[in-house]
């Protein structure tokens, strides 16, 4: 196990790199080796350990088309061992015709003995996101 | 302006009950003062600052059957000025036949100078949920 990161915006950037290389041993070396950290994948159920949240990275990180990530409207609170990032992700897929809506995230870090890690992530879609199935169901049905 | 909290269990139990009681005054006093409060309520558009989020409450407050909450498998973490509570809220409302799905929850409270107060409040639906509009559209179609 590397490192933790000098700040949480270390932290945090360590993240959004390791989900667009879908390096797996690169995003488990953000998260802290905790068995209570905590994992909400947009409109999945949560996930709490270190192993779970491994493993539902593994499985994503397969034969995933790469994508690039931007972060918006960044708002941030830190604390002495804790801080905690809202922000929106933007992300970009190579070959996807139009952009995917935005996914609100709450990321939250814990500075450990070698450094910031994440301890927590819960995603979620943003409203627009919240149509889709239906639009799809009625172009299906039309 | 009223007094936070002793702990950051003391304000979430003072959040929910606000939320049950539908009392405005209670819970924006659960909520910091501050321009960089974050709330999600499930399925909407991230809230940003005391007035929007007060807006939102008074708006969920109005002529609305009353709800009971039960909190579930809560992951809590305490740091110096920050704790961080993931929880799945199971709400009742009276006059319904069928138990609503889960929804989870990352609670943030800050220390302030009065006592702990909620910062972030970022709900999604469970996944059970995000199956509902496409029950119900195919409800409607057949």
């Amino acid at each position: 196990m590397g490192k933790g990161f000098p700040t949480a915006q270390d932290a945090e950037a360590a993240f959004y790199e390791a989900f667009e290389t879908g390096d797996l041993e690169a995003m488990m070396n953000v998260w802290a080796e905790d068995e209570e950290i905590v994992c909400v994948h947009p409109g999945e159920a949560r996930l709490v350990g270190y192993e779970q949240v491994r493993r539902s990275y593994a499985e994503m990180f397969k034969d995933r088309p790469r994508p690039q990530v931007h972060l918006g409207n960044q708002v941030c609170v830190q604390g002495v061992l804790l801080a905690v990032h809202s922000v929106y992700e933007h992300i970009l897929v190579a070959g996807e015709t139009k952009a995917r809506p935005p996914i609100l995230a709450t990321n939250v870090y814990t500075r450990t003995g070698t450094g910031w890690r994440m301890l927590m992530h819960h995603a979620s879609a943003d409203p627009v996101r919240r149509a889709d199935p239906l639009v799809e169901m009625l172009k299906i049905l039309h």
